[in-house]
């Protein structure tokens, strides 16, 4: 693999690195999200969230394992869409079915499922949710010794986790540590979806002030979801991508992660630890 | 929480544990995996692979992060779908929203992306994946000592993952250990969909036998991808859930999970292994 090979899925980017409650900048590597819309000629065909790099190989063994090209031959050609503009140029592909290749629209259909997130395009789809209210402007502060223990408070109050090793959990904390909501699900995105969807149904906004804590790593849906829930700080046991620390910083989010015993980092939004 | 409400998210299994050369037989909880499809009245919007619980929650949440049903009182009343059949009884959610909801099928058609997997209801689902295909048939079989490789070859051969903490990563390796092809992603599908593209780009058929060795856990999603590909034995670092090993049991294919150092547990197909 060649290093240019590798720059494609990385992103370097300043955070404030926090251990304790000494506080200092650095530089860290985050990997790269972004959306990639497949097209069978000029149709759209799905936009997944995915690592730039081997978008062919993608797009193919998409086509192939969702039933759309399944024999060889199928796929004349595939190609970035040369109209696709910035910052898009290569977040657009296009697949060529042979003539011979049997594409049956309505199967394919079938055979997907809609998730959430995200519409045809990285930029687009952070310009669409940003139009849909504004940035977030919760005016407060939390502790780093309340942060500290978040980690604990969700581990101990996930029943299933320490059972099976594949459960996620969101859970809502207020700026104190109480937990407020906790929920799981084999997805980071439906925990988040049942903590917002649990005020939801009671016909009460989701608490403010109040730190969403995920366990694992935060993508753009993640933080997506965060937002259009009101939630000003989301914090992580793992990793965020490029995407969701683009779109926490343009939507005025506090996104930390990393957060494991006495230390975390602060992608977006420091001003909001103490 | 009820152990009840525990209940709903686990299951028992029996599974060959495997320690250096020797296995015995021990029962194993996993986590539950069912698709849940959320419709507004009678008409489907999407189809989520979900932990079942907390459902209602989740359909609320959905639809409000989504931008569906954002405003008090736009949801009436949340119920299961009468009609639903079994094994679908609690898989089906109907929610029906207030005359005052302004729902915008257009505008959700947008902010929805199409992803992989599944088509309606598990059981359908998994009948309409056997459909496609004569189960896996691959008569061979892969030493313990030759899996015990596999997790660290695949850290070796993964050049970000060490950098950032937050890629994801597909490999086949053949019986032997020899790496074939690796890819990474942020998405555990986009990187097996990586992985089996770059085969079908060079119009050739995935490599039989191999071995499928993916980081993290695996889904329902990872294991309807593998088996598309032909690939009859799928192993990974973490757990495997519910409809995971239900449906690698239906196929006929070797799913491994927990492959960590000297060991791992066998699901299903364990024939495979010498």
């Amino acid at each position: 693999m060649t290093e240019e090979a590798v720059q494609t899925r990385l992103v370097e980017r300043q955070v404030v690195c926090l251990r304790e409650e000494e506080a200092h900048r650095r530089d860290d590597v985050l990997t790269v999200e972004e959306p990639l819309e497949i097209r069978i000629g000029d149709e759209p065909i799905a936009v997944v969230m995915r690592t730039p790099q081997d978008d062919f190989d993608l797009a193919a063994g998409f086509l192939f394992t969702e039933g759309v090209a399944r024999h060889r031959g199928d796929i004349d050609a595939i190609s970035y869409c040369p109209g696709a503009q910035p910052p898009n140029q290569q977040n657009v592909v296009e697949v060529r079915l042979a003539a011979s290749a049997a594409f049956d629209r309505d199967r394919l259909k079938r055979n997907f499922y809609a998730s959430s997130s995200c519409g045809i395009c990285g930029k687009a789809s952070i310009d669409a949710v940003r139009c849909q209210g504004a940035p977030l402007t919760g005016d407060f502060q939390v502790r780093p010794q309340v942060l500290y223990q978040l980690d604990e408070h969700l581990r101990a109050a996930q029943a299933v986790f320490a059972r099976t090793g594949s459960l996620h959990a969101a859970a809502l904390f207020d700026v104190e540590g109480r937990l407020l909501v906790l929920r799981e699900d084999v997805g980071r995105h439906n925990a988040v979806d049942k903590v917002v969807g649990s005020f939801v149904r009671r016909q009460q906004p989701v608490p403010q002030p109040a730190v969403l804590m995920v366990s694992g790593r935060t993508s753009f849906e993640i933080i997506q979801k965060a937002y259009i829930a009101g939630i000003c700080v989301v914090a992580a046991v793992s990793a965020p991508s490029s995407l969701a620390v683009d779109l926490a910083e343009q939507v005025g989010m506090t996104l930390i992660g990393f957060l494991r015993g006495r230390g975390c980092n602060i992608y977006t939004g420091a001003q909001r630890v103490a």
